[in-house]
């Protein structure tokens, strides 16, 4: 099967196609068990964030580089949304979103208890892929919501359209792709 | 509102009483943004392993903890058991769990490529709390079912019952409490 093949921090993922319509593609960037990668980009980021006092992402894939990125600036806890209600939460925060690699849309909750640590801190929102904003316009929103100060948005990689912004630090470009009568793909 | 102070890795923390039912209560253990205690626990739970090729956690609270041990163990990659099937995954292994902190049944999904990983491979498993041990048992099925060799299972805390346990590796003890008529709890 054809895959594409990236760089970022150095080193190269190959990254199968993922199918959104007919004509159109993703390719799949699935972080999550990349320990090598997740403390290259946490490495990197971190060295372009100032005076953050927590970092703030959502559940699942930016876990891991989020812990990576608060241990390297001597945070000692960050903030984790959660896509369902847990036991442990208090009148948490909801916050829909709308997502391209899950169905539907769906539910981000922020403990109360987290919210009253966040409210005016200087806070770093990290995702691993910035694509159409959605997700991170949800955590955004609930940031605002209980009092924090949006310093930062960081992603490892900007997907399509999402590359164009400059509110947004990254660290390499994923292209959005175009399916061939041949069945190759090309970037759109 | 009243809480248990427990103290692990030299840590102290306080826990709120999550009530099961009428009679019975847990400690509420939430380790996911706690990025000094997974540091903490990463580095004594490394300690206790020799010639471990991957660590294997399902989503999402043993990743941080997954991802700082293969971190210290020098491996590239770990292992995360899905909660739902993703775009990415190829022909998923899928195997039912219970829980006690999340309402009725759910599934754990081992991407096929993952699965062909760890065949063979001596496999570390871990979790943040090892309670009734549906969890851990659900992700060694699926280990076994791709063909990894269980060489450990290590939790941070064991929780009631679990601590009488022999087969498995944890740092600390978690007690079950009992309500008392005041509403005070003592450990069971």
């Amino acid at each position: 099967m054809e895959k594409y093949t990236m760089e970022v921090c150095g080193l190269k993922r190959e990254l199968p196609y993922i199918p959104i319509d007919e004509e159109t593609a993703f390719a799949s960037f699935v972080i999550l068990g990349d320990v090598e990668l997740i403390g290259a980009a946490a490495e990197q980021l971190v060295k372009k964030l100032d005076a953050v006092d927590y970092i703030v992402t959502a559940e699942a894939k930016g876990i891991p580089v989020s812990y990576e990125m608060s241990r390297r600036l001597g945070l000692k806890e960050c903030i984790i949304l959660r896509k369902s209600v847990k036991t442990y939460m208090k009148e948490p925060m909801c916050q829909s979103v709308k997502s391209i690699t899950t169905a539907g849309s769906q539910n981000l909750y922020l403990d109360q208890v987290d919210a009253e640590k966040i409210k005016g801190k200087n806070i770093c929102i990290v995702d691993d892929v910035i694509s159409t904003g959605e997700s991170l316009k949800a955590i955004e929103n609930v940031v605002i919501r209980a009092g924090g100060i949006v310093s930062y948005k960081v992603a490892i990689l900007a997907e399509g359209d999402a590359a164009k912004r400059d509110d947004i630090v990254y660290l390499g470009v994923l292209p959005i792709f175009s399916k061939c009568s041949d069945g190759t793909y090309i970037k759109k």
